[in-house]
């Protein structure tokens, strides 16, 4: 469960299209065509539907009784997709929150809350976003229930999960039968290219986000329309109530909460990705961008053909992964690319492309262009007019007989000293790796164990990330 | 005979100092008696002095002779350092300037002047500087008969030449003995280090610039003294008549044109070089100094073993020297050089260091760090927002086989193309070296033919070249 939207991190797990067959006709439908195959496959019907009502009405109301026996005052929403009706068939996710009056503390609401999860969902165990929550599963359906503040307004919020009812009021007032088919549409859409999920593995468009573009550009059609035009940065503000700026591709200002940005966490290459499919889709509509794209597995005959057709060095640090969530360890891989990136780049191993991926294991690819150095680097000294630093340079390596040099190049003393690394792996096995920027979490699983690959030594990942690497290596828009 | 003064092209050439014993001491002598020593062997004794003023002084009258003939209104004048006295024993340079009267002709001025010239020197041969004239040898020291117009001041001249008179009767009236033995010692001084001429090869002190600097400084240590402290730029302007800005290290506003930076064509690194040995010759006085460092011829063990140890991988172009002289020569292999360096970097080959020199073949080098590129290139597309230019790439490369991508990278698209080099040798032996910038008359050469070398193979050049080869892998400031 993110703080956007329940829905937020299942990103691609929807069913294929391969039992329907509108994807075999391979053909341009034009876009109301495509759009209707795809809504009838899309739409949850009747008996999915009443389904979903029948467990989430009977957890609601075990849910009210436990809420209000403890205070009286509590009550009980559903939020959520499921609750707009803007889920997609196969989704099955119930959120209810339960709301206290704000006099309540923090902790006796954490109790009651946790109290009240377990009543509801007897089989369900803890888990810990803004405030502890329960989680559990019934009759197929992923269930959590959330305690949370009922408040006036959400600028008012003390965490992020007490706006969420907000968010689902605000929806359900502006979302017709039509809106609503198309905000499926539009999520179908963001999971088909790889877009949707505000997790920050993903850092695309919560469920949330989309429902606002859907209902401010008129519809689907609408969005794609406005996305294949879009001129970043891109500022909605629906409420028209937005006073600060933000520093991101797309903003679009929660209506329930004029300081946010509820597309804060979309990542400029998911906007880029949105305008990219809008135009191809709307030019030649398809279903099958509908569909995530699988790239499969790609083997070790394959890899090797990559690596020999590009000519590149990649090496990678396979560490195994720390325990974390995704919305945690993403981050904290992130970071430790950017810094081990950074680190061979100074080095004058120029890294070509880089990737981070996990699953158990967690690896940090480098493609490298450069893999090799000479054993000599070059050491511009001081300008010799500045004679205090010129001369402290000049007496230290005058009589070195490890450095060429010094010499005069232009205004300057130089030097030419033994390089600290000829080789990428050279500087990925020594201490030098702790020099750089890494994720606190990344650092202390490197401390204990990591193993470098080098070249075509990676085909050792084919087994376990062979759509990561396919990914990599046949990469898309 | 360069513009500046006739002993600047002969950097180097004076006699070694093992006959005089003074370099096998090897002490710390006080600057006092380093500097007697130095004098003792660069002061011309009388019998030299004699030799030269017979010669000159016949030399003269004939000159006189041959001038009044055809131009009553003529005269002859000796300029240079043997007119003044600031000569090293073992300089042969006799400059004789034939002066004509400004309201003649230039034409006439060049016919009398090379009619003159082959009078005085039957049976000498013409050289082309700013005008016409005529060089030969007498009793072992070369003669330089050269046509001007006398001028009442240096800002009226016509041509380059016509400046020397002036700067010899500039420098005659401040000279007295102790500065022109002081003269000699500076010029022995960057005759030693190497910053002594100021052709277009060693880009440094001219002898007309290196007397005002010790008339400027009064003597030799003050010269010294000043430059171990000199803040380039560094601007001096003897008769404080200077208006116009240089963009030099070195300003020093010519005393008969205020228009005028003798030291323009000083290169930077000659200012460096001689901060540097002034500071190390006033700490710690040594005659060694004053004599050019021979490093001897670098053979082709040594050269591998240069090779070895620092792990580059050099590439030489070498073709046949176009026949120019020295001063045009470098400044268009230089140029060249320049070119080369520029094309290899941006084509990824990281240029370590590089150089280039002469004989009778033209070798342009270059120290690679990267010798080797991968089969990819990186090539950035536009902005997704800027749909028109998006479009048209995303259509040029999304069927293109050799290509990887497009894929979005940030805001952009990005593909992966085939590379057109993958080595150096390949970039070097191919058209595309025609395309970076070269000097005219190199790339003249080059089309007629020229030999790439890479990696062990220069040791090709060891014959030719050892010395410069010596000072290039054991550079000294």
């Amino acid at each position: 469960m993110s703080e956007e939207d329940a829905e937020s991190d299942e990103h691609g797990t929807s069913g294929t299209f391969d039992e329907h067959g509108s994807r075999t006709d391979g053909g341009r439908d034009d876009l109301e065509a495509v759009v209707a195959a795809v809504r009838e496959r899309i739409e949850p019907d009747a008996e999915e539907r009443d389904r979903l009502r029948t467990v989430a009405d009977r957890l609601i109301e075990r849910a009210e009784t436990a809420a209000t026996e403890r205070c009286p005052d509590a009550d009980v929403m559903q939020v959520g997709s499921t609750a707009r009706d803007t889920w997609i068939s196969g989704d099955r996710d119930i959120d209810i929150f339960v709301r206290f009056p704000p006099e309540l503390d923090r902790e006796t609401l954490e109790r009651y809350g946790l109290e009240v999860g377990h009543e509801t969902l007897p089989e369900g165990h803890e888990e810990y976003a803004e405030h502890p929550y329960v989680k559990g599963t019934v009759e197929g359906f992923d269930i959590d229930v959330v305690p949370c503040f009922r408040l006036e307004s959400a600028t008012e919020i003390r965490s992020a999960v007490d706006r969420t009812p907000f968010h689902t009021s605000y929806l359900q007032a502006r979302l017709d039968d039509e809106l609503t088919a198309d905000v499926r549409l539009a999520k179908q859409f963001l999971k088909g290219i790889g877009a949707y999920g505000s997790d920050l593995r993903t850092r695309g468009f919560s469920g949330y986000l989309t429902e606002l573009l859907v209902v401010e550009y008129g519809g689907f059609r609408g969005l794609l329309e406005a996305a294949a035009e879009w001129q970043p940065p891109v500022e909605l503000d629906p409420e028209d109530h937005g006073q600060e700026t933000f520093d991101d591709p797309l903003v679009v200002i929660d209506p329930t909460d004029p300081e946010r940005n509820v597309a804060a966490v979309c990542a400029a290459e998911n906007v880029a990705r949105l305008q990219h499919y809008a135009r191809r889709f709307l030019d030649t509509p398809r279903t099958e961008v509908f569909e995530p794209d699988d790239p499969g597995s790609l083997d070790e005959t394959a890899l090797h053909a990559h690596l020999e057709r590009r000519g590149t060095t990649p090496v990678a640090v396979r560490f195994e992964a720390p325990d974390l969530v995704e919305d945690q360890l993403y981050p904290q891989l992130r970071k430790s690319l950017e810094g081990i990136t950074t680190g061979l780049d100074d080095r004058g191993f120029d890294v070509f492309r880089a990737t981070t991926f996990a699953d158990d294991a967690a690896v940090i690819v480098a493609e490298l262009a450069v893999a090799d150095r000479p054993a000599v680097e070059r050491h511009d000294g001081p300008p010799i007019h500045v004679r205090s630093h010129a001369d402290g340079f000049y007496e230290a390596y005058a009589d070195d007989p490890d450095a060429y040099g010094p010499f005069i190049d232009g205004d300057r003393y130089v030097t030419e000293r033994p390089r600290e690394f000829t080789t990428a792996r050279g500087f990925l096995e020594s201490d030098r790796l702790f020099d750089v920027g890494l994720g606190a979490h990344v650092e202390t699983a490197l401390t204990e164990e990591y193993e470098v690959l080098v070249g075509d030594e990676i085909a050792a990942l084919c087994e376990a990330f062979g759509r990561e690497l396919a990914r990599y290596f046949e990469p898309r828009p």
